[in-house]
């Protein structure tokens, strides 16, 4: 491609609304240009990214035995009302009428349209297993989008659904796809960790995410350097502490704490550890009646480490607690006797159930609120003070340091930026929607299902978020939009210079290599600080100069310097460069 | 690509609601599949040859020097009314709001975006010419979906906008756009014409669509066989006859027709030729106020030949009227004294402004109504029984058989699909927008724009519908699913044809060929049969019998019998058959 015939356009600033690297970026090297909130074009620069993107993703879902199909963006609802998310869904869910007032919805996701494929054409289990898969615009009307294509409103999904005959067989699909999605992101030569997470109700650890590091990531990854162990923060176990709990050394007394209603406040004006404070949070769980009216409220104390920071997916899971909400403040006065910010386990009003986190349970001597406001308690200890709990359990997300689940060591934390998910589903779409197949009995079955994205515009995002300096993009040469750009310097005043910039053009075309001759005139200065921005990774300098030493300039985007090559060896040693 | 890898769902019968013969056979080929009204998956069957239109419609884009960019499917309602848009299209606009009530369309085109992006991005002369083009999902509600893929609500369509200094920068455009098309339609291996289309107000000849012909098309084209003239109907011009008027030989008569209003039963009934009879259509112009009332209503009477159409088109560019409807039949009552169906342009109640057909204006000894039920008058004659017309036009449609415009014969009409259309748009949307740009002096400019559009869901039907017969689709090799499929024969019984067949598939994938080897383990004529129907252009039928004779059996979709070609020739046959 030549420049002349191209589209480029780079800013010297970024728009005042754009926050994060990425989305200034992407702005400022003309990848993306806004129509609306979280709603952009994809400018010739910038679709390049996202082609390659997705040719790469396609080669290897093929590759990985998945079929290619294409599901509509403006869907019906009554697929949706069949599983009931067209109402359960917020209103992140896009829903549109038509002229004749029927209700659709714009697709974010499509296991509603997938599934009820499945149900029509999938018979027999002879033809399973089946992994169905599309590249396609989404819609998701997100409350505050923002950062660029990091959290946009209309995007670009793979999504991919697998159906198998059985539970084996479904788990098998699933590690087709996560190692597809391995080598996926291998070969975008990023830097990334495949994070175990949360599964939601179907238990087991087949759930993972495709986490690309990035400090300014989104999301807390959970890591053991000596090891592969590696979750994201909802699922990261925090073990339970090693040894027994240490005896009660000191008395209980009620301390005055006037204004002090934080842990840090407390433990800073008493001259203690913060892990010696205990927090109090206060749940509350409701019974309904078949008429969806409350029957019954029961409350819950959960304690733990000053230090820790309560886990809400795994206080989910803990039983009794599927459906928590956190206690109103009259509910919580009326069962402590006090307001928020002085509370604890004793001298209560009314019972509550109590929940411990596993290291709470060992502790002693403890620091909590005495339930009255300006108070608090210290030298608290179990079984002394008051009874054991009614529940230990692990409450709180791990910290850095923390022993790793697997033994291996010690746990790191690290940021990521979520580009991709396998999860094995199982029959909660093919049980709402009854999709059956005939096993080899002739028995209907319901079919076991995984889906299986990757987000196709964040990705480049998320590859910039890693991959940048101060002067612009740094792309891993299978995502860049060119992977070599030809610089000749002056070309209007120096026939030589056009020429050998042509004929390196002509070569490295011929070659195969997606190379972009930049052949608008401009200044070298000017120019070098557009690629450098648009962040192609290897450029070649043609200038008078060099010419006449036989060499032309190698810069790699990377280096500080560039290297003088001679024009004979050039188009080889890039050849030699190039990891695509 | 092997069967057992991939996803193929034929059917005996076609759907009830598939009309047309594509619709039949994209049902009947798994090739589609519906989910609404007018909204359709694409199988992955389907998929393969939609990704093959717009691979070819890529290339040749990009040869043309367009660039693409990928424009948002949901659109900002602000950019529609900009233009008018929003309010002046109709309920096959779709519009959305999204959480917040902001007003949104799901783009059915996007003149309103890429001229927003122009206008942001072109500053000065030197950046023009620039085409941006995109293959991106739109979506019209059409109020009467139909024929599959032929007129559905959800689609795929590449459009491309060029911009342009000046008239003749735009022209040059135009005829850049209109030379790529020629080559995408040939390269799709298409029967197709492009024809000369009416340009609205702006004028000149830069609209053209591309017509791929079919018996079962929707649209009438107008050519000479002679020549290259092709033009679609309401652009064909019906020249001025030849001779002068000849001279009135009867007298004029009013004749009993009781209960004959139409010029065919009149002429029946006294025994005429068609021609000599005279249709009336009775129009009417309104003037408004500043207030959007109608302050003074101009009736017209339109005559034309009995065997003539009226051509909408035409008259709409006819001086005055321009916004013309059907008049009331009060309005035609209070005029003609006389009910439709006996009305003509003698003996009128109130003058009307009379416009007549070149036709009619040479006519003579012609019959026409008599403003009375159940009478006509014959033998009229212009000058003698009535003054000549206010207006001698072009009104109708051309037939058969008419002169040639370019004066190279005479004119047949055959039927045709429209799949592309380039057009001109002049400065329409940039004055609505303000796009301008700097000239060499300095000075703003509109953008001069043109657009250039392509069916990309469309194609595949409109080829079906150009090539089928009885036994299914026939694809040309461009736009084939698969270019060869491979069909061993009770390969589970016969190592050497399993062999075989592995063989030539691994042979014929190494060479680039687009091939499906079926190993499925059909029955010979069920296998034969599914390929049949979907249409793959090249079949080889690997069995034991001819194996024994070093053969194979190489079918062509469109011949009725297949040939024995050795094994050792069949790779170099196919090959040199190939025309993609």
């Amino acid at each position: 491609m030549k420049a002349s015939q191209f589209f480029i356009s780079t800013l010297k600033e970024a728009p005042a609304d754009a926050e994060v690297v990425s989305h200034k970026l992407m702005m400022r090297a003309g990848m993306i240009k806004k129509l609306g909130a979280g709603i952009y074009t994809l400018m010739p620069m910038g679709l390049r990214v996202v082609q390659k993107v997705e040719a790469i993703v396609r080669e290897e879902m093929n590759r990985a035995g998945a079929v290619e199909l294409c599901m509509p963006v403006v869907q019906p609802a009554e697929l949706w009302q069949e599983t009931g998310r067209f109402d359960k869904m917020g209103p992140e869910l896009l829903r549109i009428q038509d002229r004749h007032a029927h209700d659709f919805v714009i697709q974010p996701t499509s296991e509603e349209v997938v599934t009820d494929i499945a149900r029509q054409e999938i018979r027999s289990y002879k033809q399973l297993p089946k992994n169905f898969y599309q590249i396609q615009t989404k819609f998701r009307d997100e409350r505050r989008p923002r950062f660029g294509l990091m959290r946009g409103r209309e995007f670009i999904m793979k999504d991919a659904y697998s159906f198998d005959r059985d539970q084996v067989s479904a788990k098998a699909s699933y590690q087709i796809m996560a190692k597809a999605y391995r080598r996926i992101f291998d070969r975008f030569g990023l830097t990334y960790r495949a994070v175990a997470a949360d599964s939601g109700a179907i238990g087991g650890d087949l759930s993972e995410e495709f986490q690309v590091i990035a400090a300014t990531g989104e999301d807390a990854i959970v890591y053991c350097p000596g090891s592969n162990y590696a979750a994201n923060m909802e699922k990261a176990e925090a073990l339970a502490p090693a040894g027994p709990r240490p005896a009660a050394s000191q008395a209980m007394a009620k301390t005055p704490t006037p204004g002090q209603s934080t842990c840090a406040d407390v433990a800073e004006l008493l001259g203690l550890p913060l892990a010696q404070t205990v927090k109090s949070l206060v749940l509350a769980t409701d019974t309904l009646n078949e008429q969806g009216e409350v029957v019954k409220t029961q409350v819950w104390l959960l304690l733990l480490r000053g230090d820790h920071d309560m886990n809400e997916v795994k206080v989910g899971k803990l039983p009794g607690l599927g459906a928590f909400r956190f206690a109103t403040v009259p509910e919580i006065e009326d069962h402590f006797g006090c307001k928020p910010g002085y509370l604890g386990p004793l001298n209560l009003l009314k019972p509550v159930k109590l929940v411990v986190d596993r290291e709470v349970a060992v502790m002693n001597d403890w620091v909590c609120g005495a339930n009255e406001v300006d108070f608090h308690l210290t030298g608290v200890n179990w079984g002394r003070d008051l009874p054991e709990p009614d529940m230990v359990a692990d409450l709180r997300n791990v910290v850095a340091g923390d022993a790793s689940p697997d033994g291996q060591g010690v746990l790191a934390i690290e940021r990521g930026i979520e580009v991709g998910h396998v999860f094995y589903l199982g029959t909660k779409y093919s049980e709402a929607m009854k999709a059956t197949f005939l096993d080899q009995n002739g028995k209907p079955q319901f079919m076991e299902m995984g889906c299986y994205g990757i987000g196709i515009t964040r990705l480049p995002a998320a590859a910039i978020e890693q991959n940048h300096d101060e002067r612009g993009i740094i792309w891993p040469d299978a995502l860049a939009p060119f992977t070599v750009v030809l610089c000749p310097i002056n070309a209007e005043r120096s026939p030589e210079v056009k020429a050998t910039a042509e004929a390196l053009y002509a070569e490295l075309l011929a070659a195969g290599v997606d190379v972009m001759l930049d052949d608008r005139g401009e200044r070298p200065g000017a120019m070098f600080a557009d690629w450098e921005l648009i962040g192609v990774p290897h450029r070649v300098n043609i200038g008078d100069r060099a010419l006449k030493e036989g060499n032309v300039e190698y810069q790699y985007r990377r280096d500080a310097a560039a290297s003088a090559v001679p024009v004979a060896d050039i188009v080889a040693q890039l050849l030699a460069k190039l990891k695509v």
